[in-house]
This record gives structure tokens, sequence and C-alpha cells, in this order.
């Protein structure tokens, strides 16, 4: 909660916290702002107090619907900052001890700024975080009943968009050789999906900040790639279809991860899918708050590592096949929040309030497949947990214009 | 150019360079790699030779697409880097030296591998620079013929947006209290006409990483408010349509402006939107080849001040009125490239290869009203001058289903 914030910085012994930066597509300054259209802006805050906000006169309209102190100033804050960088922190009340730096900014402006502040108050140390450890990070673990309505609303355009993108897949006409058409007639590709899945996303008012996948094949073997927009969309090939849209101006995100397969799949495939199921399902019978999620990812290790599958848990080096990466993460502001602290110590527990991702998955690129399933859920603060979107699990999708030989 | 990058390095004493961050919206980064589906990476390259890209081995597909040397990790590279710095530097031969640190990425986590950094190699000085004044944005600053094109597909977008945009306006029903309507009757908003404009955009295929905006009467008189969504549209009023799309995934953008007044606009408004075309045209006709950029700055301010304004040039503290801001800027993977060095100093001066706005206005919020023109220009290698996207320049824009009594 950002009520917790004096809390953490007291526990790490920060005095104040510099937050640099647009106030959208950038969690720190978005959390304390609320967002709006305010550039390279400045927010100090010194340990119990309110923060103060610092921006260019001409955006102080938009910078003032943050509620907080806004001081606009003549030319850009993050400018403004690294020419008088002690006349502004003196007049925080900041001129020594420990000043942690926060945004989502440009670095190179970032370290002129620190080096600047450094050369002009040299009795006040600044402290980068790393980002999946920050008190950011902390704070914004748990999430109360107004942040989850606004990613249950994001959850909803998920589920619209996925399924506007079902129904226009299973509507195609099929070529002889299973190649799925457009109207006009000629090939579907994976780009006009892609365009498809664009378009519907901003008709519903959602942006997608750090874009989607929908890859095909051996792309969908691949758990990052986004798919190759020269594909053609093809029967009886994995896509794995995994979606993250954010509010417009850079706020809450959803994440959501299906996997299908057109018209029919072939046995070993199928197979594939059933195992990616049952190691969802079980995971997410047993969520239980204060559960340590490391002992999630172990169950899925140990189950896939049962049916011969490699996992991080059971293979050295690089994995490009098998279970290959980690089983889920917070989400919020941010895409992936306290993503390597969940599966990593015992002491990272599913607190009260929580949101995250369960997301198993199988990939074999050299086969031409890839597998997950993954929905968001909240950890409520009675200790129930709620799937924050509802939308079925089908693997094979029967086309309405084809029918199996 | 890209091919300037090792001179800059050595004439700024640079003996490497780290790039952090993703390939998307991130141009130093992007510039780099050519953008991407790769998160959390990380880029060094010592001067002279070529750059290495370090990523998540989920996303090596992607990375190779940079045609870059890649070397695949089983964990974020910049964590990754924050772990065994001494390990990955040594591994491209910099233990020494001046490394500069570029990248648009999370600042608390980038101070984190700076620390890491210096605790490991104490040898190695970290280097940040104003964004401003940064390499990347003198190697930026001239472009060729390929990145030029991909501006002006980006401006063809603009301009079939804003005439969309004009089309809707000037096709609605004026109720008599000079309010439009939408289709069903209902008063049109300008949040509509927002929800409009981004999925307008998105149609087209392209995105709007930096916003929009939209603004009537007081909001237009405030150069960066994006406008108020609750308000109704209503003839005679002054619109400032700024729009500045980039190409999707973080790519180049075009930057635009035009005033308009639905209906009719009062002798007052007319009078003002005049000084602003003349003195536009005016900047416009002289445009040369390697004249600084300050001279048309004093131009335009000259102007202005003659007629009564206000401006930078002509009075001193925070402007909210007259002509509050600087005519001009750089553009490319940034919106903003070089703005201040533009109006500052008389070495800045319109290179070839240099692509740049010129966006002179009036502001007035207290009586409601705001003028500002821009297009976005190419200073041709032969010293001719190429505007990017043609648009009309009218004011009033006449109602197609009303008229003035």
């Amino acid at each position: 909660m950002k009520s917790d914030l004096d809390a953490l910085m007291q526990s790490r012994s920060l005095d104040a916290m510099i937050v640099l930066g647009n106030a959208e597509h950038n969690p720190p300054m978005y959390y304390l702002t609320g967002g709006g259209h305010v550039n390279k802006a400045v927010l100090i805050k010194k340990r119990g107090e309110a923060p103060v906000l610092y921006c260019n006169a001409m955006e102080r309209d938009e910078a003032e619907k943050s509620g907080l102190k806004v001081i606009p100033l003549r030319t850009g804050a993050m400018e403004d900052l690294a020419k008088r960088p002690k006349e502004i922190l003196t007049e925080c009340g900041i001129t020594a001890g420990r000043v942690g730096m926060f945004g989502h900014t440009d670095l190179g402006m970032a370290l002129h700024i620190a080096e600047r502040i450094k050369a002009e108050l040299p009795e006040l140390e600044l402290v980068g975080e790393n980002q999946e450890d920050s008190i950011f990070m902390y704070a914004m673990e748990s999430k109360d009943e107004r942040e989850v309505e606004r990613i249950r609303k994001v959850g909803k355009v998920t589920a619209a968009v996925v399924d506007k993108v079902r129904e226009y897949l299973t509507s195609r006409d099929v070529r002889e050789d299973e190649v799925l058409l457009k109207e006009d007639g000629s090939p579907l590709t994976v780009g006009d999906v892609h365009s498809k899945i664009r378009l519907w996303t901003s008709e519903l008012g959602a942006e997608l900040p750090s874009g989607f996948i929908f890859a095909v094949g051996r792309d969908a073997g691949v758990p990052h790639s986004s798919g190759n927009p020269a594909d053609l969309m093809r029967l009886g090939q994995t896509i794995v279809f995994d979606f993250y849209p954010a509010e417009a101006g850079g706020g809450y995100y959803y994440d959501f991860t299906r996997t299908w397969s057109l018209g029919y799949a072939a046995p070993e495939t199928q197979k594939l899918f059933d195992e990616v199921k049952t190691v969802y399902e079980k995971v997410v019978e047993n969520i239980d708050m204060n559960a340590a999620f490391k002992d999630y990812q172990k169950f899925v290790c140990d189950a896939f590592n049962a049916n011969g599958h490699k996992t991080p848990m059971h293979t050295e080096g690089v994995l490009t096949e098998g279970y290959v990466h980690s089983l889920g993460h917070g989400l919020g502001l941010n895409l992936h929040e306290s993503w390597s602290r969940h599966t990593a110590s015992d002491d990272n527990r599913l607190k009260p309030g929580a949101v995250f991702t369960i997301e198993p998955g199988l990939y074999y690129p050299e086969q031409g497949m890839g597998f997950r399933i993954e929905d968001s859920y909240w950890m409520r603060p009675d200790g129930s947990v709620e799937k924050l979107a509802d939308y079925p699990y089908d693997f094979v999708l029967p086309m309405k214009k084809w029918k199996k030989r």
C-alpha cells in the first residue's frame, strides 16, 4: 500500500526519495501522481512528509490533477534539477542523508543529475535499489479493492479481445493445404492476426505498452518470441497467445495466456497440453495465503520432471526446452512485480492483497510447439483467492467451416 | 549517423558504452538494435568494436533480428550484470577507462548496477550524459534517407488521422446552444474525440507512446494540457490539435499541430491566428542550412513582442501567456531531440540531415484560447528543405450542417 512507503523508507534508512521522469509509463511516478501528461518531472519526498512535484509550467494543469503540491518551473524539471540541485533539494529540506533515486527514465540524464547532486551536496548519499527488491515493489505488492477493480476491468478487456480473436480465427475459410484464408481469399498471416489484436485492444480503450505474444508452431516453443508476422496461419499448430494489455497512459496491467490448436491436434500435442493443464489446475487448487511461492515452483518442476521434461530445478545451464521459466510473478503497474523474489526465497509468501500470475508451460521449439496457460489472481485480504477474469481453457478450437476428414 | 558513434565516443573520451533496458521505447537501445521484443537487455560496445547484446535466452530469436552478436543468458541480462559485473565486462575486454551508461530504463536498477560495477571494477569510471547533449543526440541528429522515409510514412498516418478528425467534427449536427452532437443525438465531448483519435491511430498501425493534445478553449491556451475529456465540443472555440504518433514498438515519431475553430471565429481570435500563421510562414521561408536555430527563435520573439505579446526573450520568470515556449526541436526516435541546444547556442545550426519542427504559438488561457501551427521538416543533404507531410492550414472549419445566422 502507498501508506507503507514511509515505513519502508525507514526500514532501508532512506531519509528521502527523488523520483524522476514522466508520470505515464513510469511505475513509481505513476503510483505517486496517478499518471497524466507530465513529462521529465521531479518528485521529491522526505520521509514522513508529503511529496512535492516539480514540473514544467506548461504542464501545471496536468500536474495539479495529482492532488500533490506542484511547483511549476520555466524549463523541464529534470533539466532544472541538474542545473541547481542544491537550491531545489534545500528548498525541500534535504541537504544530507540517504536519498533513494527512482523512476523509469533516461539513464544518461539521471546519472548526470546524480553526479551534479553529489558535487553540490557531498553529505548526501544517493542510493539505487535493485528494481525487484525496491521499496516500491514492496509497497505495490499489496493491492486494495480500488486497484484490483482497475485490474479486473483490464481483465474484462483482455477476455473480450481474446474472444474476438478466437471468433475470427474459427470463422475462417480453410484452403486445401489447411491454411486459413482472409475475407478476400488470400492466406491469413500471423501478422494479420497481430494487426487485429492491436486494433481490437485499442477499440476497447486499452494499450499494449509491452507488446503481446501470438506465436505459432516453432515460435510458440520459444517463450518470449512474439510470433513471426510472415508465417501463414494453419490448422493443427500450437498457438501461444500471451496477452498483457494495460490501462491507457501506463496504468495497471492484466496478464493472460491460452494455448490453442485450430481444427485438430496431433495426439502427442494434446498429451503435452493436458500435462500443462493438469499441473496448472493442481497449483490453482492449492493456492494458500502466506504460502511460499517457491514451493509451487518446486511442485511444478517436480511434476514436469517426473514426466521426463527438463526444468530449471533439474537441469544446469541455459534451458531451451521443457519447462524453462518460473511459475509466475506479481502484476500491477509493472507487468512483472517481485518476480525473482517470488521464486527465490522461503520468506516470499503470498501476502494478503497480492495480485499474481500462475503460468506453467512446456516448450519444444525443435518440434515446432509450445504450451502455456496463465491467469491473474488476487489474494483477497480474507484469504480467499479470486481469478480476475474468466475465460475457457479449450485447446482444440473447432473450425466453423471445416471438418476433419 | 550511427557510424559517427565511435568518433563521438572518442571526442568525449569514452572507452566503452553500456546501454540498458528494453529494445522498444528506449531510443539508444532501439537505435543500436532496431527494436523488437527484447527486455531488460544489456548492450556493451567498446569504442571501435561492434556491440554485443546480452539478453534472456527466452528472447534470443528476437534479439538475433538485430544482426548483432547475441549472448543469451539464463536470467534477465540487467539482473545478471548486477550479479557478475566483473565477469561480463571482462568478457567484453573492459576493465578500466571511462564508460558511458545509456538507455531509458528503471533508474533504481541502473544505479544499483552502477554501484556494483564500481565495487568490482574500481578502475572503471562510469559517466552519465545530459540527455540533450549526449553522444546519441549528436549521432541521431543527422538522418539518412532510410530513416526519413520512415518518418514520412508516420507523417502520412498523421495527416490521415487529422483528416478523419476534421471530417468527423465538421459533419456533426449542432444543437441550438452550438454544442456538437454525436450520432445518437447526445453531446459530443472532448473525451469522445480523444477516443476516436486513439482508435484511428491504431487502425492505421501507429502508436501514441507520448499521448497527444486535443485541447479546447482555456486548455488550448495551456500549451501542454492534453484537453479535458468532460468538456463539450462547441462552435467558435479554438482547438489546438498537437498530434505526435510513432511507429509501433517505439520507432520514429512525427510531430504536427493545427489550430481550428469550428463554424466561425471571433475577429480577435482570427487576428491572433493570423499572427501565428504569418510568423510561421516567415520562419519557414527563411530556413537555411547551417543557420543558427536560435536566430529563428529570436526572430519569432521579436515579431510577437512587436505586437504586444510576452515572450521568453522579453519577460523574466514563468510565462503563462503570450509566446511561452521555444520554436522547435529535433525529432526522431525521441519526440524531442536536441531541444535546448537548438535555442541555446550560436553553434547549434541546422545540420544536413536534421529533422526538426517549426511550431510558433500564442496562448491566452484566461481568455480561453490558444494557437499553434507545427510541421516537421528535413534539411536535405543538398541544402533544400522538405516538409515531411502536407496538410492545409485553415483555421475556421465550415460545418456541413450548420450555417452562421
